[in-house]
């Protein structure tokens, strides 16, 4: 049993929350919102983020950031990314030397292009950080649904705790060395998953939305292997996994905002329409600065930028993805 | 402008001859049962196996295989995979020497494990092999909903013909040297897809269904690496890509079967509700023969063969992936 708190109280922190508690462990939720907290100590579920999902008593709920992380074992960072660094300054001064923190957020800083665990272990360098994340949408983690999630992390004992932490019956829990491409694939799949919205929205079908999948994981693929990641985390869970859970889902902003794209609204307007963060739409500017940065060719994050920001139409976009020279799929294979 | 005939005019077979007719070829669609071929000339239109989509007047239509084959520029070859070595017996005396074959069918003989590229260059020496397959229901290319292909062959030029005769607005076709692995993620989809129908059928969510298809790609890739396939193929449009639109498809017999399967029918019972040949039942024996043979581990396979042959059920079958031994997710990337 250890001692764990979980920072941010939105779907994906509480589910996971819910099921370290489920493992037997001592848990606390952080929110930097009171009235949250003060709502989930009276409600027990969080009805607006993750419906039906009994919260239970013996889990802790504060907004004092200290309290969650003094004498804690795991600290699990489950904020925004845009706050993840705001939030990693605030805790710096209570992390104490080599506490282990897990983050489960998922993005790309403007700016640095830095990944949210570079950003953790800058601002908080006295601490270990592991990562974790995967196919899982938090609502049917939250119900128990078979799921399966990578530990990531440099040291193998980390993440194998990590593993040996949120493992159980229902939820399958690999390790892996390549903390980058965890990191790069979780967060470039929301690009592709606006591409795919669109092809929906315009009525395509499964064998385009399949093309997009594939062409663009190995389009992500191709930029994460010149930044240092592995091929096969890529093709993995965290990779292409998490990739097919995100274009396939009803519930995905990102492949909603990319449908009403492709039915014909502007970017803003769809983004009005799904009235929260469209994460894929800030990652779609980071993955084209990585792309010239790197000198690798994104055709598919190319199209979806110039969708988003140069106003060119959806349909005009994927003609152009259909007509481009004829190519072998793979350059680096070899003919007799 | 080349002379194509379509051999076999199931629903990928009329699809194609559509496709080929479209590009400016002068098609002849070729089947060996009689009264198909008399209602194809009354009707043009296959009302069960592709309805909706018009044949073309110009198209050919003949049971006379000799002149089918005589004077061709291409012949693709669309026979269900059980009749692929019969129709190549017959097929042998009329093919001319370098005489280009496509093979667009999937599946791997019983017994002999081969796969359907080698049975045709066993059975007609004489004749150059290519192979077309990729992420496509016949449906969809039917009506041009835009699709991505591979065409592989051995030699480059081979492959780069295939790519021109087929490749326009809506269908754009890559090339690909590892006709091997080509295959094998064609045929051993459907046995991954029986498994993500169980999982459907039992209620779990994306999130199972997602891990399912990433490591059955991944157990696929191991035994097609260790049979001499490259490892970018199973990650591409004729690998993970084939078995997305497999896996989400509400029209494959395949996943329909194992959905019924997970609801608590039996394998025979199943196989009747279909009505039609599910493949991957047989797929999955074969694919049990590969894995023994190659000393692959094939987890997902096994667990499918023991429902299908030997009465386990399908949550039983799910729990025991779920509850497997602790494992990092790609045993060959190294820890620092």
């Amino acid at each position: 049993m250890a001692k764990i708190s979980v920072l941010g109280a939105g779907s994906w922190g509480t589910a996971l929350a819910v099921v370290l508690h489920k493992n037997g462990h001592e848990v606390t939720i952080w929110s930097i919102a009171q009235d949250e907290i003060d709502m989930l100590k009276k409600e027990r579920e969080h009805k607006d983020k993750l419906p039906g999902v009994k919260i239970a008593e013996e889990i802790g709920l504060t907004t004092d950031l200290k309290e969650a992380i003094s004498g804690r074992d795991m600290l699990v960072v489950a904020v925004p990314s845009p706050y993840i660094r705001s939030t990693a300054k605030s805790m710096a001064p209570y992390v104490e030397d080599g506490q282990l923190l897990v983050s489960v957020a998922k993005g790309i800083e403007e700016g640095t292009l830095m990944t949210l665990s570079a950003i953790l272990e800058q601002e908080i360098p006295q601490a270990e950080v592991a990562v974790l994340c995967g196919p899982s949408h938090a609502e049917e983690v939250g119900i128990g649904l078979p799921t399966t999630l990578v530990a990531g992390a440099k040291r193998k004992e980390t993440a194998e705790l990590v593993q040996s932490t949120f493992m159980n019956e229902v939820l399958r829990v690999y390790t892996s060395p390549d903390v980058l491409g965890m990191e790069l694939g979780a967060s470039l799949k929301n690009v592709i998953a606006l591409a795919a919205g669109m092809a929906d929205g315009l009525g395509y079908g499964d064998n385009t939305k399949a093309a997009l999948i594939t062409r663009g994981i190995s389009e992500i693929g191709r930029l994460a292997l010149k930044m240092g990641a592995k091929y096969e985390t890529l093709s993995g869970l965290t990779g292409i996994g998490d990739l097919i859970v995100t274009c396939a889902s009803k519930h995905s902003r990102n492949r909603k905002a990319g449908m009403l794209i492709g039915e014909g609204y502007t970017m803003e307007e769809a983004m009005k329409e799904v009235k929260m963060v469209v994460e894929g739409v800030y990652s779609a500017k980071a993955a084209m600065e990585l792309s010239a940065k790197y000198d690798v060719s994104m055709p598919i994050i190319e199209q979806v930028n110039e969708v988003l920001f140069d106003g060119k139409s959806a349909k005009e976009a994927v003609m152009d993805l259909m007509l481009r020279d004829k190519k072998p799929e793979h350059d680096d294979l070899e003919w007799n």
